[in-house]
C-alpha cells in the first residue's frame, strides 16, 4: 500500500522577472512569500499555505509561464507506476522527483510528501 | 471589504480526447468525476473533492493543453480592480466571470465562490 494526492500547484514563471513576480502572485493570493536561505535555492519560492489548503510553489523557469500540479506520494516508484498503467509516461527523473506526461499532454511531478497533513488526508492505493 | 482565495485549479484539456483526459486525471488524484446533465455544459467536469481541499476543475478546450487557476471572490469587479492595482490586467469577461492576465504571463480566472468553505476560508481585502 502507498498512499499520494494532488499537493502542490506550481506555478512556473519564465526568468524575466522573477522578484516580480513573486510579489505579485503573494499578494494576489493573499499569501506570504518564503524565501529559502540557500542560495543554490533561489528558484523557488513557497508561499505559506493557510492550514489544509493546496500548497502554492514559485518557480522560476526558463521556458514559458505555465502552471503544473505535483502529486506528492510516500512511495516515488509505486506512484510513478500506478501512475504509468492509467497512461502517463516517465519524463525524467530530476533530483528526488520524476517529471510525467498525462495523456491529456499535461506535463506534472511526482515528489515526495510536501504538507504537513498529508499522511491523515491522502489516498491510500491497495 | 470583500474576499478572495485560490479556489479551483483548472485543467485545460485540448478537445482531443476528453473522455479519456477525465477518466486519467480522476484516477490519478483518485477524484469521482462529477458530469452535468446539462447538455450545454459538457466541457466541463468537476472532480469531487476532499472536504477542505481545492476545488479540481477538468475543461475542455480548443488551445494547447495547460492548467490555471481561479481565484473566487464575493465581489467580482473588486476583486478584479484589487488585482489590477498588482499589476494584472484584464483579458475578456466571460459569462459571469473575468479572464485577466498576471505580469508573470499567466492566464487565471476571477470567479464567484467555487468552494462550500469560502466563507470560512477566504482572505479578507480592506
Amino acid at each position: 500500500m502507498h498512499k499520494s494526492r494532488l499537493g502542490v500547484v506550481v506555478v512556473d514563471c519564465r526568468e524575466d522577472d522573477f522578484d516580480r513576480d513573486v510579489a505579485f502572485w503573494s499578494a494576489a493570493l493573499g499569501r506570504p512569500a518564503k524565501r529559502s536561505d540557500d542560495p543554490s535555492d533561489q528558484n523557488y519560492v513557497d508561499l505559506e499555505s493557510p492550514q489544509g489548503e493546496v500548497k502554492v510553489l514559485l518557480q522560476r523557469v526558463d521556458h514559458p509561464s505555465r502552471a503544473h500540479l505535483d502529486i506528492e506520494t510516500d512511495d516515488l516508484e509505486a506512484e510513478v507506476a500506478r501512475l504509468e498503467k492509467l497512461g502517463a509516461r516517465r519524463v525524467a527523473q530530476i533530483k528526488r522527483w520524476w517529471v510525467m506526461e498525462a495523456p491529456s499532454g499535461h506535463r506534472f511531478c511526482v515528489v515526495r510528501p510536501q504538507t504537513e497533513d498529508f499522511e491523515d488526508k491522502a489516498k491510500v492505493w491497495p
